[in-house]
């Protein structure tokens, strides 16, 4: 039992075809995208989303532009088009860097190919090593809370925390997993409850203030969360509201897990601070799926991120090792 | 500059006339209750809301019951229906007990509406009090953060947490107000953000999981909350969400002030573990306004109350004094 049959990226040959994320969970449609710009534009209104994902995606990409240019200088303008689509994602431009250094080494739109299609069998692969990882933290059975959408949706295949869920719960020791609504974009009640239900894992969804009663009232052993850029020191960037999350779990003797690929580490960005935050239309905290919620004339602040400090994570888990309660030493280990 | 002119209930001598809560911040319409159902539907219903308003509402409920029923058994089973209409608010049972001292002292019909004027202008005075006393800690200027709506839609006119709020921004002490969306019912967005901007003051709207980021990168003096219920040690029932961001101040050093009316004590509950949490509707998350939002059969968790222990309260505002960092003795001295 894998409890893994969900796919948001599937590459035709010629084409990349992308599960809709901003229509789930009432209506399953694909976007087809033949050209980089399309994957972009992808990329941009979050048809695509999710850290790993987006790295895979924008690979696809970089082999489609290598298909319609055979300009390298073209298909380069492509390239950047891609790295511009999201600014805080680490993984993005790790994979693009991968592809730019094929197309440098002369590579034809087939190897180009192969190499994208490299780039997501790894994701998998090392989704399933992360899984196998984080689960044998889980001693005893209890419940999981997570935040935003960790899994197949946001990854190659498998997830990263949801990859952990996953093979937690196959192992038994998973009895339900909370999931935490996830405003502003609502990840967790519209792709998180629908993979987990497709997945046959028992799923229960909050608002994501009450993620600290929770952790208060319930049987939670885990909080589990992804990550968009881990800095040298082990600050975390991720989800708007994983920060709020830490410090409750902290306050609750609760473990709190990280997991995420090897491409998110950025050993460059000296520690949390030095991540750029993305900043979001406020109008996705002002409206709901086209409906105004606020009075006209408000504003909104939208950070799509927040930076936890590395003395808040129990265990970081990727698929070169866990490093428990990180610092720049023991991050040091990671280092590629 | 008082920055107050929002009324939520009004009594015309013959009926209470409520602001429909549910339909701001798009429409404004008064819906007129002219029993004690009347105003049982309107607190269950959340026409209108806020722990002071909903004992006000049920005084006049009561006042409108004696009008009605000759018979006192008959009042006070009316009195008992009000009781019933949200279980957590404890000022809606203090209320409906001074009314039913005046009928068990053979009050007549209008004694009972002026017992219901007389709580309702005690409430508007407490208000003032607090909002002195409160913003007597803003000693610098900078922004505040807010949770729910605790303005003069939530009260008898001026409000607790958000009395406080305006009496500072009119000292100048106030630069900007953020407020929580206030996840799911958007007391935030929908009517935080709309008393704020009617009375000129500055509102900026956040998810409610940006606050602990928030707190890190903005210049926030206070967090500043109300409360449904008090108990002996000085926990505070509050909107769900207010423990988390209890939490998220105390880590960043930023003072948390809980501001609410005496009648909101409750020294016949020992701690915070004694007090009913009342869960609502899991539609509340799973939908909004009628817009299914989660995946067919997938349940939420959806308590309206959390319990922020005493220790991460650094003060504690009522009308008749203020508590700094509360415990049962320091209490003790707010004892009616």
């Amino acid at each position: 039992m894998e409890h893994d049959t969900v796919r948001a990226l599937h590459w035709t040959g010629e084409a990349l075809v992308l599960l809709d994320q901003r229509r789930l969970p009432h209506e399953i449609r694909y976007e087809e995208c033949t050209s980089a710009a399309d994957v972009a534009n992808a990329i941009e209104t979050m048809i695509v989303r999710g850290a790993p994902a987006i790295g895979i995606a924008a690979a696809y990409g970089a082999a489609l532009a290598a298909r319609r240019y055979a300009d390298p200088q073209m298909c380069e303008a492509q390239l950047q088009r891609l790295a511009g689509a999201r600014p805080t994602a680490v993984n993005l431009h790790w994979a693009l860097q991968r592809m730019r250094a094929k197309l440098l080494d002369g590579a034809d739109a087939e190897a180009m190919a192969a190499e994208a299609c490299r780039i997501h069998d790894e994701d998998v692969i090392a989704n399933h090593r992360m899984g196998r990882l984080g689960a044998s933290y889980f001693t005893a059975r209890g419940a999981v809370l997570t935040h935003c959408n960790t899994g197949s949706l946001a990854t190659g295949g498998y997830g990263t925390a949801l990859g952990v869920i996953r093979a937690a719960y196959a192992d038994g020791r998973v009895s339900c997993v909370y999931a935490d609504e996830t405003r502003p974009w609502l990840q967790g009640t519209r792709l998180t409850a629908w993979e987990l239900q497709q997945e046959g894992i028992p799923v229960r969804l909050l608002a994501d203030a009450a993620a600290a009663a929770l952790l208060r009232l319930a049987d939670v052993r885990w909080v589990v969360v992804g990550a968009d850029r881990i800095a040298a020191n082990g600050d975390v960037a991720n989800k708007i509201g994983t920060y709020g999350l830490a410090l409750a779990a902290r306050a609750h003797g609760v473990g709190f897990m990280v997991v995420a690929p090897g491409s998110t580490l950025d050993f460059a960005s000296a520690n949390g601070d030095a991540i750029r935050i993305e900043q979001r239309d406020p109008e996705e905290v002002l409206a709901l799926a086209g409906q105004r919620l606020a009075p006209a004339g408000v504003d909104a602040w939208n950070p799509v991120f927040d930076v936890t400090p590395a003395e808040l994570v129990d265990v970081l888990v990727t698929e070169r090792g866990t490093v428990e309660r990180p610092n720049r030493e023991r991050m040091a280990a990671l280092g590629a």
